[in-house]
C-alpha cells in the first residue's frame, strides 16, 4: 500500500548548452535529457511546452523542472517549472463517485497531500442514481449537461482548493481520477447509452492519457489526466483504482477485496491471479431501501449495541448527533445486535414477545422503534420494518454467496481467506464483527479484516506519486479474469442456505453464538 | 520517386460483433481490430473521434474506415468514416515557402491528386525575406501576427480547394508540411529569436505529429498534421522532403541534389550515407539582386539564345508575353550565352567591341540592353548591370565551390556524379547546359541532371501516400551529416578558381567551347 521510496513524475535536468558544435533544438535537447532519465526512446513534448520553451529554459540556465507522465510506454512531458521556485508542481488526484467527489492535491516532489476536498456530486440534480442519469444523457444536449456539471464542479473545487495552499489551477499538471464507468464516460463527455443496454458495451476500456484542456478541465495547459481503466460497464476504474491501493495485486498471500456501492464489487486473487465479480447486493447494504437509511455522515447511525439481558439500547450517530436515520453499516450493526440479543430470529423474523412495547403493528407490517420520538432529530420515532429487514438478509446472502462462489471458482472457501479489504465509506463504518455476526462475511479473524477507506482516491493517489504504478493500473487490469455470476441452481442454494443469521450451516460461523447464552453485547464507544 | 504499390494510411476493418462473451469497449474494439491490421501493440484514439464512435460504428455495422498515422512507430487514429461514403477521406500536403505556399489535395484511398492551389505567403505584407519576419516576431504580438496570418491563409485556402472538389474542411484528416525552419516555426508559433543568433538554435527540430486543432488549423477536429523535421537553422524540412521525393536516400548510385532558395542547399549521398551543406548562393542566382529580377512567372525571362555570330537576341518570357524582367534560370542563360557569343569575357567584364550599341555607361556602371524599351512590358530597357554579371559569377563560383567541398569531403569531385537533381522553382526553369557553360554546375553528361520540380511538395505528398515514408524521414534525418563550411584558405582558394567563366583550370569544363570557336547557339523553343 505504500512505496519504501518516493519515486515520483518530477524530473530534474541540467543541459548542456547549445554550441555551433551542439546545436541541437531546445526540445531535442530537453528531450535528449529526459530519454537518458526515464531510459526511454521517446518522449512526446506537447505544443503548449514548446512556445514557452526557448524563454524558459535561457532564464532558468538550460536545467529544468520536469513533470513527465507515461501511459503504454509513451512518456509524455505535461509540464515544466522553473527548478528554484518554491512553490512546487501539483497533481490531483479525485475519487469521482456518482454521489460524493473528492480531489486531493498532492506536492509532486515530495508525494505530500497539500489539501483535500469531498463534495455532491453535482449531477444529482439530475437523479440520484447512474441509471437516470444514462436516461437523461440520451435526450437533447442531456449528455452536455451531465458532462457540464461534472466538470464545472472540478474547475471551481480545483480553484478553490490551490487558493487553500497558495497555488494556481496552472501549477496542477498532472491528474489522475478513478470512477466507475458511466462517471468516467460522462466526464469525458462519452455516449452512455449502450453502458446500460444488452451487452452492457463502454466506448471505451483503456482511456489512458488526455489533455486536461481537450477535456475542458482548467489547469495548466499542458496538463494531462490520466483515467482508471474500466473492465466493463460494471466494473469501474474506481475498483482498479482499489486494487491497486490495497496492494494485494503485489502479495503472495491471496486477499479479497469487497466494494459495497450502488453494486457490490468483489475481487480475489493475489500477485499472480484476480477474479472479479460484481454482484447485486449493494443498494440493501448501503441502506438505499430501508425508510430511515441515509449516507454515512452527521446524524447517521453507525453503531448499535443491544444489553441481551436488559435489551436496554445504545445508540451512537456520527458526529454525536441526535439520530436522524441509519446508514449501512449501521444497519448492519443493528440487525446484529437484534439477533445477538434475541429480538429476531434466525429467519431474521422480529420476535414479538422479547420486543416488548417496541414493537409496532401498523397496517400489516412489523415494525421496531429504533429510536423513540423523544431522542430523534426529526421528532419521530426511529423504526425499522420487517422488511427492512428481510432486504438486509437476502442483501448479505447476497453478499455472502458472491464470496462463496468467488472463492469457490478456485477450489478455496470464504473461511480460507486470510485478508480481507473492506473498502469505500461503508467500509470505513462498518464493524466486522457484526457483519459476521449476522453471517454477511465470512467467520475469520477480526485481524484478517482491514478497512481501506476510500481505496479509490488512495489509488487514484498512489498513480501520482510512484512512476511503476502507471504499468501496474494495466497489469492489473490485463490480469483480471471477471467472473459473469451465473445464477443457476447452484446460486440459488447456496443463496438459500445463507438467508439465515448467520447461515443454514452454523459450523461455518462458530464464533456467532446462539443469542442469550452469553453476554454478547457491544459497548458503544 | 514512386512506389510501386499504394500503401496508404486508411484501414478499412470489420470488427467483431458485442455480445456477453465479448463485451469489450467500442474503442478497444476498433483498436483490437486496427493493433492486428497494423501490427502494433497500441494505437491512440483521439477523444474527438470517441465522442462518435458508439453511433458511427452501430450505424455502419461495426464496420469503419478508419484513417490512420504514424510518428516514432506510435500509431494514432487520426478519423473514422463510413466505408459505404463515396466521398473518400483527403490528406493535404503542403509546401511552405517564404514566398509561395503550395497547397494539394489528395485522396486518400487512391492516392491520386484532388487539386491544387498555389498563393503568396501572406507574411510577405511583414517583409520579403525570413530575417524582416524573424525581427517582427520579437515584437509585442508579432509572432502571434505571423502565425495567424499563415495559419489564416491556409484556412481559407483549404476551404476554396475542398470546394472545388465538392469536399468539406472536416473531410481532411492528415496532413504533411515541409517547410524551412523559421516557416513551420511560424506555422507553429514557436519563437525564432534564437533561430539567427549563434548558435541557431531552433525550438525544435523533429515535430512529429501534431492535432491540427491545437495548431489552429480548421480541417476534421481529429486531423494530425505532419511537420517535417529539420537539422537546424538552415536546413529544412523543405530539404529533408526533397530527398525523400527524389529517392536519392534509397539508392546506391551516390547522387547530389541541390535546392536554391535564399539559400543553396546542397545534399550529396546514397543509400548508406548523406551528406548536407548549405551556402549563401543563393539571392544571386535567385535573382533577388539583380535590378530587372523577378521571381519565375508570367513576362520573366526564362530563356535566351544568342547568335554568336550576328549577336542577335532570341529572348523567351514565361507566358510568351513581353518581357518584364528576369528570373534566376533566365539570368544563367543569359550570362551563359553572353560568353558564348563573346560579349564577356572569362572575367564576366562586358566587351565594349562586341556589346556594341546594347553597350551602355551611365554614372560608372557598365550595363548592356537586353531588351530595348519597344520590346519590353515596361516600356524601358531592361538592362544588365556589370555589377549583377559579377554578383552573378560570385554566386556560382560559391555554388561551384560548395560542390567541390562536399565532394571532396569523400574523396570524389564534382565530375564524378551520375544523378544531379535540380529541386526548386529554379530548378525547373534551369538549362542545365547554361549552367555547366558558365561553370555554376560540373560539366557531366545531360541526361544526369533531373530536375524534380516542387520537391518539397513533392516529398509530403509521397507522405500522405505511403505508410513506410515516415519513417524514412527520421532515417533520413538520423543518417545526415552536416557539413559546416569551414571558409579557409582551400575554400577561399577554389572560390578564387571558379571566380571564371567557365574556371581557371578549364580540363573541368571541356564541353564548354571558347567563345565564337563554334555555333554555341541555343534556339528557343
Amino acid at each position: 500500500m505504500k512505496n519504501d521510496k518516493y519515486k515520483g513524475w518530477v524530473k530534474t535536468v541540467s543541459l548542456a548548452l547549445p554550441s555551433l558544435q551542439d546545436n541541437t533544438s531546445d526540445a531535442d535537447r530537453l528531450a535528449r535529457a529526459l530519454k537518458k532519465e526515464l531510459k526511454t526512446d521517446f518522449i512526446k513534448i506537447d505544443l503548449e511546452i514548446l512556445r514557452h520553451l526557448p524563454n524558459f529554459l535561457r532564464k532558468w540556465d538550460f536545467t529544468a523542472r520536469c513533470v513527465v507522465f507515461k501511459n503504454h510506454g509513451q512518456w509524455i512531458l505535461a509540464g515544466i517549472c522553473d527548478p528554484r521556485e518554491t512553490t512546487p508542481p501539483a497533481g490531483m488526484a479525485a475519487d469521482l463517485g456518482t454521489t460524493r467527489i473528492v480531489l486531493r492535491l498532492i506536492n509532486l516532489l515530495s508525494g505530500k497531500i497539500l489539501a483535500e476536498s469531498s463534495f455532491d456530486n453535482p449531477q444529482i440534480s439530475i437523479g440520484q442514481d447512474i441509471l437516470t442519469r444514462v436516461h437523461f444523457a440520451d435526450t437533447d444536449k442531456g449528455l452536455e449537461k451531465l458532462n457540464h456539471l461534472i466538470v464545472g464542479s472540478i474547475n471551481r473545487n480545483i480553484e478553490d482548493l490551490c487558493k487553500t495552499c497558495n497555488l494556481k489551477p496552472e501549477h496542477v499538471y498532472l491528474i489522475s481520477i478513478a470512477g466507475n464507468t458511466a462517471m468516467t464516460h460522462f466526464l469525458m463527455g462519452l455516449d452512455t447509452h449502450w453502458l446500460i443496454r444488452e451487452p452492457y458495451i463502454p466506448v471505451i476500456n483503456s482511456p489512458g492519457l488526455i489533455k486536461a484542456k481537450a477535456m475542458g478541465i482548467k489547469v495548466n495547459p499542458a496538463a494531462q489526466v490520466m483515467i482508471f481503466p474500466n473492465i466493463g460497464s460494471y466494473f469501474g476504474g474506481d475498483l482498479i483504482s482499489g486494487i491497486l491501493f490495497s496492494g494485494m495485486n503485489q502479495s503472495e498471500e491471496t486477499a479479497i477485496l469487497i466494494d459495497v456501492g450502488t453494486n457490490a464489487e468483489v475481487v480475489f486473487g493475489n500477485s499472480n491471479w484476480l477474479i472479479a465479480c460484481a454482484g447485486a447486493a449493494g443498494p440493501a447494504l448501503e441502506s438505499g431501501v430501508t425508510r430511515m437509511g441515509m449516507m454515512a455522515g452527521p446524524g447517521a447511525i453507525d453503531r448499535v449495541a443491544i444489553d441481551p439481558v436488559t435489551r436496554k439500547f445504545q445508540i451512537h450517530a456520527i458526529g454525536n448527533m441526535p439520530p436522524k436515520g441509519i446508514c449501512g453499516s449501521g444497519l448492519i450493526d443493528l440487525v446484529a445486535q437484534l439477533f445477538l440479543s434475541g429480538l429476531i430470529d434466525i429467519r431474521g423474523k422480529l420476535v414479538l414477545e422479547t420486543c416488548g412495547s417496541r414493537f409496532l403493528k401498523k397496517s400489516g407490517n412489523a415494525r421496531l422503534i429504533v429510536v423513540p420520538a423523544e431522542k430523534s432529530a426529526t421528532g419521530k420515532d426511529l423504526t425499522i420494518s420487517q422488511a427492512d429487514i428481510d432486504s438486509l438478509i437476502k442483501a448479505k446472502a447476497a453478499m455472502y454467496t458472491i464470496l462463496e462462489t468467488i472463492t469457490a471458482s478456485v477450489g478455496m472457501a470464504p473461511q480460507d481467506i486470510k485478508i480481507f479489504y473492506i473498502a469505500g465509506t461503508f467500509g470505513s463504518f462498518i464493524n466486522p464483527g457484526s457483519a459476521v455476526s449476522i453471517g454477511m462475511l465470512p467467520d475469520i479473524s477480526a485481524e484478517s479484516y482491514k478497512t481501506l477507506g476510500n481505496s479509490s482516491l488512495g489509488g487514484a493517489t498512489m498513480v501520482l506519486n510512484c512512476c511503476d504504478c502507471i504499468d501496474e493500473i494495466d497489469a492489473i487490469r490485463n490480469r483480471i479474469t471477471y467472473l459473469e455470476l451465473n445464477v443457476n441452481q447452484e446460486f440459488m442454494n447456496r443463496l438459500s442456505a445463507a438467508e439465515f443469521i448467520p447461515h443454514t450451516d452454523t459450523r461455518l460461523f462458530r464464533s456467532v453464538k446462539n443469542p442469550g447464552t452469553e453476554d454478547q453485547a457491544l459497548v458503544c464507544p
